[in-house]
């Protein structure tokens, strides 16, 4: 049992150090030596764990998109309507992918993995679907148009938020991502919200940033 | 001068094989022996135009820029409307990307360059600052709301455009980033155009892509 807790332990070093060795020089430059030295653990215990430098990035994405799943798993069960659902799950997002090292790396393997042997389709897909399910919820509840096309629309926020954050990394290291959010929300917003709740609903975004800030 | 044009047909065709060797492999995958060789030229002619991978990785990018600015400049001499060029500036753009291999691995090595010794913000500055001229005359000529924010809506429109064709290249190596961006337009249209316009301007996008598949 004592071993098996140290294999757990040895292998969440590695996803951690992998996950620092690629952000800092990204995925090609990256030597298994180098995640060996960034893990502390030796070689051998690497490949014990991780057959390839791909298997090691795929773990890394994993990781990523299991603390993002949490944020999804998280608003499903505290029943939040579905409009405020996805601002949410947007900031709260962007809070992962500015402080936490394991999230920021996965993001950005997922981007640069156009090449893997394994596709890396299934965060997308999945944050597409998560998307999918709140605006029908909105919709349901009222605060969303039931004019918009729930697939479209789900695509195109997601393909938003995942420029929004690429641009935000490029330009400021994701200083500002929060704010870009905020103004991606105000564009957004006049497409999703029905005309009769526009007044009540339009500066949601920008309360529940307020909220979080001084939760 | 004979010897001149040969320097830069040498040149162009470095980056040509660079271009095609970083999109295959990633930038960090990629040796020069691999760009000398898909560029047809010994490693020492690669030495003697670009003295390291990174040099390489530039050049890629400018002739991305290269070729993407003069998308730029086409609509600003033949006087195309504000909000009509932002519109056929991203069609444009998304066809280079789907069709030119210089243009495609430009815009990857730029998303994959957050690690660059060079910074490489340039060209969504340039695009960001393109796009809010555009903005600016659309505002003068009344297709556009005079209401909006313009430095805040060309940098929501770039990062969505950027997001758009991330996200079309991971799920469908760009086949369907025309439909894509009809959706964004779709949904970013109403927080552009004026209220008395819109009847008129909402189908300004797919009318465009019309207009561009009859051409």
């Amino acid at each position: 049992m004592a071993q098996q807790e140290r294999a757990i332990e040895t292998r969440a070093a590695i996803i951690r150090g992998a996950a620092a060795a690629f952000q800092t020089r990204g995925y090609g430059s990256t030597s298994l030596a180098q995640v060996s030295a960034a893990a502390g653990v030796t070689k051998g215990a690497l490949y014990f764990h991780f057959d390839s430098k791909e298997a090691l990035a795929v773990a890394v994405i994993d990781a990523q998109h299991e603390a993002s799943a949490a944020i999804g798993r998280t608003l499903l069960s505290e029943n939040v309507l579905g409009l405020r659902a996805i601002i949410i799950m947007s900031l709260e997002l962007a809070r992962q992918l500015h402080e936490d090292p394991i999230v920021s790396a996965g993001v950005r393997l997922t981007i640069e993995a156009a090449n893997f042997e394994t596709p890396v389709a299934g965060p997308y897909l999945d944050w597409m679907e998560a998307c999918e399910e709140y605006l029908r919820r909105g919709i349901a509840e009222g605060e969303i148009s039931p004019d918009i096309d729930t697939v479209a629309m789900a695509h195109f926020i997601i393909s938003a938020f995942t420029g929004v954050q690429v641009v935000s990394d490029v330009l400021t290291g994701r200083d500002d991502i929060e704010d870009r959010l905020i103004e991606m929300w105000a564009v957004v917003m006049p497409s999703l919200v029905p005309t009769d709740r526009w007044l009540e609903l339009k500066d949601l975004p920008t309360r529940i940033r307020e909220e979080r800030a001084a939760a």
